[in-house]
């Protein structure tokens, strides 16, 4: 996988979460998914598919984490992960991957995107059943940590 | 969403699950998905995505479903949710998709599959974020219920 289609990703997620929550979010280093199960509260999932390519993007939060960004975004404060969160993590997922899509859509990579789906339990682990590498961003915050998993077909 | 959508993919899981696993499934009727929130254990996710639609399915199933899916398409007993019963979820939802795929580009609608990506987690819930309805389908089995959920935006 190129490292072309990991970098607007990251950007278009520093992007949605300082513009819609004025929430700071520190990138980490990117590493290659290996045997490590990373677990969380709720994951944003959603596939993209077109000729050039297939992949899968998934965003999870730690429950901590989710319910600051959404006291932020709404002004609400929410004690547990309930349908406001889960509709919050399906938008942001929609919007940091049109924001991917469209910055890789200049740099002349194709692709449609399909409905983001969310995951909701505590400390659950997600798969990406692929040949080719899957890569893991962590993000710091002052809440906590939260992550990204981004897997591509060429 | 139309009809022609659904009975593809309950076609093509149920010629998976015979000729794999010799495993008989009958499906129930299938629901518009509206507040119930349907758990499970181990899903199976793909989004599909294409010009003229997009979408997502998720193959539902609990641990003691997987499991006897499991030892009758490996041969192997099979005490947890492992790699191997992770990976047999992967290929399912692969394969299920990829037969529907088929049936539905014969009667012309035409869509790419994104990777499969694979929830494992006790008790774990799944929403679709999307304004078309979401489909749920259970099927009942000598172990136990799983179900399938589909949407489709056209």
């Amino acid at each position: 996988m190129k490292v072309e289609f990991i970098n607007p990703f990251l950007e278009s997620i520093l992007n949605v979460l300082n513009t819609m929550a004025m929430f700071k979010a520190t990138p980490g280093k990117p590493a290659i998914k290996k045997n490590q199960i990373a677990k969380g509260d709720v994951t944003g999932l959603i596939g993209m598919a077109g000729e050039q390519a297939r992949g899968t993007l998934a965003i999870t939060f730690p429950e901590g984490v989710i319910l600051e960004i959404t006291k932020r975004m709404l002004g609400e404060e929410l004690t547990g992960v309930d349908d406001t969160v889960t509709d919050m993590v399906g938008e942001i997922t929609n919007m940091v991957t049109g924001g991917a899509k469209r910055i890789l859509s200049e740099q002349g990579y194709r692709f449609d995107m399909a409905i983001p789906s969310v995951v909701a339990g505590k400390d659950h682990s997600i798969q990406h059943k692929s040949k080719s590498p899957v890569i893991i961003v962590p993000f710091s915050t002052e809440c906590g940590d939260f992550f990204i998993e981004i897997c591509f077909e060429e």
